[in-house]
């Protein structure tokens, strides 16, 4: 055991430890002290004003639940060094290393064309040159080039400590009931078969309680309208910032003095070191201080909308399974260009349709596998159990607007 | 009833209820929706993580338990009117719409010399105005000037709903058990007598595990060494700034470009109209955002300061019951110098001491009525509860040094 | 308000509050607290050792929703009298005033053919005479002869206050998460409409939540198979002693001593007031009592059967789909026969099969109407909400077979 | 790790792992099974319908926490061998295994003179023939005769896992928030040094917060007046019906055909081979069963007493710190007489007097000892924390008056 030890407060489990160097070196890292100034949720507190809780918080979860689930494993026989362990806890403590500032919301908005998970491995490299190699090993697992694959998949898999905290997490911190899943008991019942990451039998029906509390938060949550607004809203402010600046990059209302300015008008979608570096420096509070800049910009569109972001005087926003028609959208368009004294193309910024999709939670490969006490595997849909079929083909599209009224 | 009527989801209570047309009026209100970016406990989410409530669902929350405590009130014959009742609850809503930037940690940095109630008193004034005199009964209650003395108690007394909720949500959002409180039950203890608020006598254990638990919030949180640290780093980053622009008004790196410039350089301690308004737009963001800015500053203590603060690299700190003595701080003072190279006056921001008073919390007329069945009423203090005793008379101040060891 | 006032500490739900004589009066009734008596979870606890709650506690549990569901339709705008009110709370009280020993375990073993139900009626028409009638409103909404029809819906239907505390008590209690619900949402959700108990469009989620819970706690808890075997066990034992009286009427070991007696071998099927008021003194205490006797009784059946329950060393028990073969069973009878050298009639009180159906939970007429925000109503099944037709279309019917391996 | 493993839902902790044979083997030995049919708090039931947890429950839980306390300890660096583990293990397990019906409220009237821990020894002891042996290490544990004396302050100490259990399971189930405790941190917080059992220095806020909560049990809870007028109505019915066969051994009414009839009539306070067997077979039923049966004798007094108990129309009870005065007594009892029409000497059952002792929870060497980080130790009465001082100075004794009003 190390001589440093330590434990941290948290409400969700009571008591997270800490015990290695290594993971006390990544906590003490700038990169991840950054992720105390990004929220888990991006802008849900807007509708569920508990949600405020952070990256760095949730990825401390994550990794305690990943010692808990080691343990467990460990306990059932499986062989993992204490080289292995330390390595997954680094993995899985680095996971979400590469969300900037609100995370989803804002995801492909700053970096394009690059996800959150991409940003994550580079910045774990780089932060591997500063530790001298030593997470070589959790890249490698974090990667899935590790051979023992169960360790890949506690990380990043259809029942991994990523998916059952941010679900207990999410759901302690809006105060949705919905969301609870019996984590403990899920984590007693996975166990390694073939080297693979599976589930007893007798978890059967807390793996589908799991299932269901992710639909249930999808909907109630994650993609709820009023935060889809907001969240929509604010992607709407930074394009137009940009456009602002393509029309006339001396305005010096629209700098906002910070790192965000780099993002928005000099990035040449090249994520080179500088850019990486900078990247690793941006936060929630980059975003909210521009916000409240703008709110104060000569130019209508990007006042109104900032102005209404941060006073919660949100976009109505309808949602329905098909797309909205002409008709319908033509409406809202001519009752904004009136109500505002805008022109077509401004009104474009208040009155607009897209689709929510659950780009969050992957449906495609969800599959878990149950060992059953004769030693055989069956994947989840192969049992009789309507209920998990249903959430695996969950519908994962709906068609909103948003507009004035 | 109106027929506007909304729950909101609480992790703490379950569901907050709004149900009058002027509590809505209220919650839209800007200057009370700038709460959403205030943390409740400052920079204490540096030691507990789950820490990032806001002014404002501390507001919500307190408001909820109002709603209680009147029904209960109501239920035992005190009379309240509707208009009472509204009232009431808004004076609870607002009673810490003067909170500026982290909160406690910032009082008198910003505005010096004004208290945080009196800035709220002059923004319920100012919403006044905005609301045609809807809030003058609640103005009255929550300067006591309302004949039923019991309803300003229920605000601001030893026994108030604003103590019961950030006690309740700050050990809930902590983890720290040993804030819990039986809320519910000391609710259900309030009783009127005489125009004043008292506890009923079986509520004489509730009050006194309520006072036992502020002890231990107290001592545990409020004033737990780590985040007295980063607090007085934020102080001493404030005061390095002013210093700066002192030296040279015209340095552009010293500027954040937001509201935080008119209270660091030119607010001129009169809080006329302009400089109210101005305050009204504050919060967390601004402060966050000029410390990052600062932490590339060239100036070695401005930049050093900052970027420790936001990397979580914290100056040393040490609590005793007696000051420091000389030698010790000299010390202290010189391996700064030496290892920083910096001036003797440079290490002030580095080794410095101070007293931690508690001052958030006054323990003088810490009065509390208890109603015995036989209609007697006794102070708390002259009953026999030994308990209740020690944590009135507890130690209000402790000496600290921070340094860099 | 009557100035009885009393509170009364619930893990549950915090406090529950008893304003009313009538009220108070049924709680002190000697019926009434016979419930202490009887566990609401008959034998669960040999499974879950948590769940050793009373019939009782689940009443005034289910009195406390009622209170707090008929506060959130007055405030809606229902009309409901005082005199309606206190009337529905009693008869929630006394829902499940007609429960014997062991609950569903025993029902129909030791008053055949009668439903604990009709048991209800028949003993609050008793107390309706010890109380001069004043419980006569109750009864006619207990019996849904109440113009109001949602008042009986609230005590019996399918979002009824009885489903949603007895789904969180025995979630509370047995610590299996998967049965909680957001009960406090759902009462915040339902609506007066046509006179009709509703639920508001946007309490969908949550009442789909409470039908996956009750699908969650009827397989994992109510029909648990160890809990099953337990609860065949004893109807095993009962049948054995009525067979042994049968032959031997003046065997002195056969014989309680107590009430149990009456029920097991003078009871005539014919439920007359002195069968009725000896049922009224009847509870677990009876049978625990009597299979401690048993378990020394001559009768190697009867003894062993009994013992095994005490000391927790069930049959073994194997539930499936389809019915199990008369092989399988022959199989498991020799066995018997052979091991504990008995006849082939003794064996079957050590073999048997049986179907373990879903008789706790009507799965007919499970309809549950939806208000939208336009006026209409529809029943959920019309809703698209696959997970809702799924758990209403769940299988009600195992087969089982209990045997010595 | 054993091929047999097990896991108990517990709705306190989540859940409770069985992984050792000796451990199955205790769990479903007869005499550790009759503890689930005795309450752990007694008659406390009546007052907190909530607590009616069981002995078993309760030392499962006790069991969870050593668990996690041994886990901590060798992570901490204390060797213990796995023989060890598993033996202090079996201890905790069976410390309670002494407790009959009803728990310390007839402590001392079955079997006189003979402490229950005492009686836990013997139990163990037989046991021990039934393991031939196994538990000779648990034994020399739970008589404190193994070297390794901090096993033994686990199990029976100042911060035991004993009380750290009874406490949170105890508030748990009457749902008094006073008592909760921190136990996670408490255990998170233990430290072998010098092979004493001691706390950390960090850890005297939640040991000065163990010490608050247990205080306010005592009064709130396990010396509730109204619990207490019930316990003693429960042992004067016993005295009454010791009297009533002392009268005439041939009264058919008074004996209940079960076990208790050895100890009430038989036993010669010799606990002898047999004497032990019989206790093992005696639990709460037993009691109830009898108070049932008794409820209908001809005897007055006890018919009287027996319907009063079982209703709950309990004696009134008036608590004070002086001895009542002979007057006060003579008025009552005198009422008494003329009210029931009964003897001075009967009256003596429905008026008495006593005093309430906290005999539950040893006041004498209430001694913590605190490793501070520079290695010194202090008791904690030494340490500058006055409210740790009152608790443990606190009053262990008040009298009081049972009577009919």
């Amino acid at each position: 055991m190390s001589s440093k030890r330590k434990i941290i407060n948290d409400p969700v489990y009571g008591f997270i430890t800490i015990e290695h160097s290594l993971i006390f070196n990544i906590i003490a890292h700038p990169y991840y002290q950054r992720l105390r100034r990004i929220h888990q949720m991006a802008l849900a507190f807007l509708v569920y004003p508990g949600a405020v809780h952070t990256r760095l918080h949730h990825s401390l979860g994550a990794y305690h639940l990943m010692c808990n689930a080691l343990n467990e494993l460990k306990a059932k026989g499986t062989i993992i060094t204490p080289e292995e362990e330390v390595a997954t806890k680094a993995a899985i403590l680095l996971h979400d290393i590469g969300h900037g500032p609100f995370s989803h919301s804002l995801e492909h908005q700053l970096i394009p064309n690059i996800h959150h998970e991409t940003l994550s491995l580079q910045i774990m490299q780089a932060m591997n040159e500063d530790f001298n190699g030593e997470l070589e090993t959790a890249i490698d697992i974090f990667t899935d080039k590790y051979p023992k694959k169960f360790l890949h998949q506690l990380i990043s898999g259809q029942v991994d400590v990523d998916r059952m905290d941010y679900l207990t997490r999410d759901s302690f911190y809006t105060g949705v009931s919905e969301g609870v899943i019996g984590y403990d008991r899920i984590l007693k019942m996975l166990i390694i078969h073939n080297n693979q990451l599976m589930v007893e039998e007798k978890g059967i029906y807390s793996t589908e309680k799991f299932l269901v509390a992710r639909r249930q938060m999808y909907w109630q949550v994650y993609l709820h309208k009023t935060v889809l607004a907001a969240e929509k809203m604010l992607v709407h402010i930074l394009k137009r910032v940009k456009l602002l600046y393509q029309q006339n990059n001396t305005d010096i209302h629209i700098k906002t003095g910070g790192l965000l300015d780099y993002f928005l008008f000099d990035y040449t979608n090249v994520l080179d070191k500088k850019a990486l570096e900078q990247f690793c420096k941006l936060d929630d509070a980059d975003i909210t201080f521009a916000v409240k800049k703008w709110s104060t910009h000569p130019d209508f569109v990007l006042s109104q909308l900032s102005t209404r972001l941060l006073n919660r005087n949100l976009l109505k926003i309808k949602l329905q399974s098909e797309p909205f028609n002409t008709s319908q959208i033509t409406a809202k368009m001519d009752e904004a260009i009136e109500k505002l004294a805008i022109s077509p193309e401004e009104a474009t910024y208040f009155v607009f349709t897209g689709e929510a999709k659950n780009t969050l939670y992957k449906t495609s490969d969800e599959r878990i596998n149950i060992l059953f006490k004769d030693g055989t595997v069956k994947d989840i849909t192969a049992i009789d159990a309507p209920l998990i079929h249903q959430t695996i083909s969950m519908p994962v599209k709906k068609f909103y607007i948003c507009s004035l009224t």
